[in-house]
């Protein structure tokens, strides 16, 4: 049985795909920080069109539906000069996913070099990523509730820019903890970033079933998740998760747990506000506090292109690197 | 409050955003027309691609179907070499266009330089263009029955290649004025252009509500509509629009105002027949009238490319010289 | 009348659009198959991006939807350097095409150089073609049950890169030849490249109804067919056409006629195993089979991409060359 954070690196230790951030060694998760930092453009600047990867093509496989997010892979492979093929297909469960499969292979036989997945199943991209040929990589873009890499990486480079000393931090995670992959990715991307004190905050519904187990700390109320903390990171809701006992209503959510100048009157004022996006406005935030002077969140976007620019540079790269070691061996 | 007329000009007096016709100066409908002719390829020749938006990204964002509208700015975009990015989005009323602001912040973020934005609601482009970033500008692809600029200009483009004496010209408007975003923008951009007669010509559940304020003539009847008239400017018929009182039966209107061999019989042999696409054969206009030889339909699609070059090329050149501006204060 | 086969060349015996493989002559099958197999990519190398249609555009104009066949044109355009519009419509039967053709006319306004055209009904290729511009072409990329020339041409491909003497081959082709246009278009390459035996396989409900005509051999069953051939090509089957009168069940025909290593028992084993993509795994194939030793499935669609840009870039080439004759004349 492989292991999707062992089976994401090759053989020198090399990124080979990106699939969780679960087990990325802190070298890794920096080397993506550094150079996704180079290509931010300067102040006023606009963003510059690099070569690396032309000649390339990138395809962005989504079986779930995401604009946004498919936006951004596809904003920058284009800056990566790559050439970008779309497809938006229905995953279909009844065969086992050996479709998909099928679609893969297909498209790694017309020359897609790099795969963007999203999918609606826990594990899809490290299914992917051992049916890909040796020249080809997997970037995961979001598998069921398991891992969002790309989000914790932006976020992580975000938080970076803004306090650079992850040792000295404390994080506070608000929202369905329970279900997000967000949350998961940067979970395991702060630890091992050496972010001692991370609080996952939330109702008791929608709480990490073993807090311990990931090394974060449970808190059921707002005011006390987000004392003395550094950051603030609010989470998407999914409505349909709200019918559910022991889960307050949309409403109730809002007035406990929504971010709100009301409810983070007791957050310090350097301390940054984050949301992965898009924003439900009125449910887990509020428009003031989310384009407030706090808020992050824009540059959270900006820093989004920058990232998955450089972990489709870095892992070109290292394919490129691996058949030089071929065929010198 | 912001009058769009003055807003989509800079403190220069520039083009900044492209909004409506209504109130734009002379000079600058000129300079558009002018620059869009120097696109248009020699007869014969095959369209050049020019690098002018070289590293720009286009997001095309319609929250209103159109294949046809989006396929003509996707395709002007890439002639100028800039990425295009095409997003077809549902709008939600329910939050009174919040959610659609939190999506043009993000592109923006994203690097987006230029949004061309179509939208059920009259004052849409307004009021994204009032929301953007200063170097960043906003073109109106259609807001519900306020303003189709483009249309018009192409219009007036095709018109002066056939008819270069706008002083001079008799132009009648015919079909469904009275919700048509594309007669309010011609009927701006020909009065500012110094045309003396415009008809309007419908029947009287179609017919604009004041055509005085306007300055242009209602006629009810199409004979005495088109009488010495250099131009007939069908409209596309919205059969949804048809059943109402006091308006006529898609067949009856095609008997009364549909434009045919048999209806036109009193119009000049050198005056043109224009219609905005796609026609609807058999109700405002017959195919042998949209393919016979006063019909100038299609190079209202060929020129429809080239004033939608133009006008992206000179806001682009217009920011550009506004951060020079401000650099030098 | 005009004959398809005659209408695709143009007055010099030239490519001018690509139809039907019907009446294809034999010197431009390899002259596309020779073309393609220069773009082919030597082993272990990538793709190779070529300028030769450099500021063309070409639309993918899709009547039918078929993400797969609609990308390979895509990947192949953009290999060419071309930019590429991709424009899904529905085909609305009521008219007799003539909003299809409203459609063509204004794509070829803003200066589309080349359709490729797929389309539920017979003959509507060549119907395209009939009304564009003499400096635009159309591409079959399947209409109806008529013609998919492409897939027999990257079949072709597929075959000569394994067994290069058509001269002295046996190929079977199995399933629903009745319906294919797949079948057709390989049947006609086929015999015109100098294949003398070539079988269809087929329960009687989908055989085709005048096997002599077209001069292949009917064979009712698997064993039969498979017989000493060099080649079985499975055809995809669609499970609406299965419920009919002497057509067997889904799962009758997979026992019967699916290509399995129980059916395939008498196979030679240096035959090759192809299909046209997506297969119906446990249909028409499974997945031993499919992706077996003797399968040149993913062959097929690499060859598929060569094929394509050998089409665009030879027809791209004689319609400049055919612009040269009448400068000339």
């Amino acid at each position: 049985m492989t292991d999707p954070a062992q089976f994401q690196l090759d053989a020198h230790g090399r990124l080979r795909h990106l699939l969780t951030t679960e087990g990325m060694p802190a070298d890794i998760l920096t080397e993506i920080l550094d150079t996704a930092a180079s290509f931010l453009p300067a102040s006023k600047e606009p963003p510059r069109k690099v070569p690396l990867l032309r000649g390339s093509t990138v395809a962005n496989l989504f079986f779930e539906p995401s604009t946004r997010t498919r936006t951004t892979f596809e904003v920058a492979a284009k800056r990566l000069s790559a050439d970008v093929i779309d497809m938006q297909l229905e995953h279909s469960s009844k065969n086992k996913g050996e479709d998909d499969v099928d679609t893969l292979y297909t498209l790694q036989a017309m020359g897609v070099d790099l795969f963007v997945i999203r999918h609606p199943e826990n594990g899809a991209a490290a299914h992917f990523a051992r049916h890909v040929a040796p020249d080809v990589a997997v970037l995961n873009a979001g598998d069921g509730s398991n891992a969002h890499p790309t989000q914790a990486l932006l976020d992580a480079l975000t938080i970076r820019r803004h306090r650079p000393d992850f040792h000295n931090l404390s994080v506070a995670i608000v929202g369905d903890v329970r279900h997000s992959r967000v949350a998961q990715s940067n979970i395991h991307a702060l630890k091992t970033l050496g972010v001692p004190d991370i609080r996952v905050v939330a109702p008791e519904g929608l709480m990490l079933e073993d807090p311990s187990k990931l090394g974060v700390t449970p808190v059921f109320t707002l005011a006390e998740g987000i004392r003395d903390v550094d950051v603030v990171m609010g989470l998407r809701i999914q409505r349909e998760r709200m019918h559910h006992e022991r889960v307050p209503s949309v409403e109730e959510y809002h007035r406990q747990f929504g971010l709100t100048r009301h409810t983070l009157g007791g957050l310090k004022p350097e301390a940054i506000i984050m949301h992965p996006g898009p924003i439900n406005r009125g449910v887990e935030i509020d428009a003031e506090t989310a384009y407030g002077p706090q808020s992050v969140i824009l540059e959270q976007v900006r820093n989004g292109i920058a990232i998955r620019m450089a972990v489709m540079a870095i892992i070109a790269g290292n394919v490129k690197k691996a058949a030089g070691d071929q065929t010198q061996a």
